[in-house]
């Protein structure tokens, strides 16, 4: 499948082929594809083979090539693909791999509007019962359309950036109890996984389930950071604001949705039957595995097959009262929690709000991040011919507050 | 105090001197400042002048000129003021006055993110009324702290854009009713003060409420734009969304904080004693008043200077979990109610929820926005030597549902 020697461990595979942006010592960052343990350096390649659109590449986000639209991805992709698989291209690839241990990643596209839904059942039953316990575990809307919000765009940082723990009003002793100002108390994550959108829409047009596709580009891991403590302070009547603006993390290799042909799965029933503009006729679910690593120890493993909402059906959510799209669009599922024990993808679910704390491996225990504390999110799917496609890693360490 | 004929009735006077982008036919967009019913054009007249920083006027955006900081907004204003006053800069000056009526105006700023709070403790109590009659009017956090949300900075549209009805989820019979997918059928207003960063902040770092001037240059005037059935329904427990991210319109001409230094006044008396974060030295209240017609028809005249929370304390409560600002960042007041009879900042409010429609010139009434309708927000603040300075206006008219 490729004349590429790829290592068992290595990061990446040849289908995976996920976008980036790098920068090697000296030279200015730009668009790369990861193979194996190397990155593909898009835009010398792409210009010695006369490619049409090189110039996408010699760019400092993905920007540019995600407004190119989905013929253009297509289009590169197949080339890429050739490009790994057919031997007698090596003498031409091989000068342009570079390794992954040699560049640095930056962002990969810069973000236009940030939004995150809140669409697996689980995770939003629980927080309900966490945080609402005398009202209903869902909200009354919950079931007819995917809840979301918007976040902070300006504060999403690319995985690696270290996490300064924030600081803000909350009540320690629980509700009733003072008012204090301080460093959270009760700092997350939230195991997400983001959508990249590449093809902008007209302000007052909706994008039908249907048109997901044609939209957008990839998928990108995500650590929505929470301040519980914060945000249960605040979030009443307008939503979480300064418990989550403070950082969000994001993995630094997008994953074409091309990529994922053989995760795609049917969603989980719904009921009630959902409203015309959110009917999905193709199955958009994705059969995702998220493994999120504490210090190095595995304490989750959430899966993105139960989410309630699809992609597609969030996409067309988002829109359907007009709002346009801009390239850079950045939207992500929520909280990604499984039905099953071990499939937490928040430390508030995982630990029930702290009192059923978990033990590392080394012994020590934890309700929610100590200063120092080093959260890993990395993610698989299905590909081709039964293979288990490594889609990249989010990480970040929690800095004390200053 | 001005050699300009400035009538009566001109939009602005030599004074306010607002930024804003405008473009003749078969021109660029670029940066100008209106005088009386001229827009001065910067670019030119400052490449003539040998002004430094000349190439920041010639540009599609504020940004640029934003980015550049206080010590330069303060050089040009300075600059502008002198071109104004002296009558022999009349010469070199006149060339570059474009009559107003023959520009289009653009959105003055790139938007980065987009806040908006919620620091009208009249609006906050009617709302809280309206919407949860079983709770206290005031949400439990309202007095320790500014509460806000992010909107969707990808549909902040300028002054003149058509506002297209929304379409969504919504329960047409109140609580307990069915769920039915249409346009919206009470669709509102917000009048608000928007303020505009110039220059940003590091991730990690606070802003303190002293620093507000060095970080904000200026305000606009903010029709936040409300679908009140779609945002009942679905805003529960994430905030709202598609009932506010279709459009929010902003005034084309930016007023510089420099401009209001005579429409500053002390904020209310807060009870219980805020944070220290949030404690304020300078008054930073102003004391500017709103007038909202309906199809020409004024219907309230909404006062700022009520204001529980400053923008001063919005930026240091926006910042204090270690947010960054960037460059183009709009934070809004939220919707400006007086505790008077008249001042309504929204529609809901005013015609209480639909139960006291209000009369129109025509003889028409209304309870919340039909197609067609046109509303227009300006302002009015003190100015040097007891003159009143006029801010701008923003309108938007509705189209009808797609």
């Amino acid at each position: 499948m490729t004349w590429l020697d790829l290592a068992d461990d290595a990061p990446f595979d040849a289908w995976t082929l996920p976008y980036g942006v790098f920068s090697t010592p000296g030279e200015e960052p730009r668009v790369g594809v990861a193979v194996g343990s190397w990155v593909l350096d898009l835009a010398p390649l792409a210009a010695v083979e006369g490619l049409d659109g090189a110039h996408l590449f010699a760019q400092r986000t993905l920007n540019p090539f995600l407004a190119a639209g989905w013929r253009a991805w297509d289009a590169v992709r197949g080339w890429v693909l050739e490009l790994v698989a057919e031997e007698p291209r090596r003498e031409s690839v091989e000068p342009h791999l570079v390794p992954l241990h040699d560049v640095e990643l930056h962002l990969p596209f810069a973000i236009a509007d940030y939004v995150d839904f809140y669409a697996s059942q689980t995770h939003a039953e629980n927080v309900g019962q966490l945080f609402r316990p005398d009202s209903p575990a869902l909200p009354a809307a919950w079931r007819h359309l995917p809840i979301g919000y918007h976040g902070r765009a300006g504060t999403v940082v690319p995985s690696g950036t270290p996490i300064v723990r924030p600081s803000g009003l909350r009540r320690v002793g629980g509700a009733g109890s003072d008012v204090e100002f301080g460093p959270s108390l009760r700092l997350d994550i939230e195991a997400e996984a983001g959508f990249v959108v590449g093809t902008p829409s007209p302000l007052g047009s909706r994008v039908p389930v249907g048109a997901f596709e044609e939209h957008v580009f990839g998928m990108v891991l995500v650590n929505d950071w929470s301040a519980r403590d914060i945000q249960s302070f605040e979030y009443v009547p307008l939503g979480p604001f300064l418990g989550k603006s403070f950082a969000t993390s994001v993995s630094p290799w997008v994953v074409p949705l091309a990529a994922l042909a053989h995760a795609r799965v049917s969603p989980p029933s719904r009921s009630p039957a959902v409203a015309d503009y959110l009917r999905d006729e193709e199955p958009w679910g994705l059969d995702v595995d998220f493994e999120v690593s504490w210090n190095g120890t595995v304490v989750s493993r959430p899966p993105l097959r139960d989410l309630y909402w699809t992609p597609a059906q969030q996409l067309a959510h988002m829109t359907v009262n007009g709002a346009s799209l801009r390239t850079g669009d950045l939207y992500a599922s929520g909280t990604v929690s499984g039905p099953r024990p071990g499939g937490s993808g928040c430390f508030l679910e995982l630990t029930w709000n702290g009192a059923e704390p978990v033990t590392l491996a080394d012994g020590s225990q934890r309700s929610f991040l100590e200063d120092g504390d080093t959260v890993s999110i990395i993610a698989t799917a299905p590909g081709p011919d039964g293979t288990r496609l490594r889609l990249g890693e989010v990480t970040g360490a929690i800095a004390p507050s200053p």
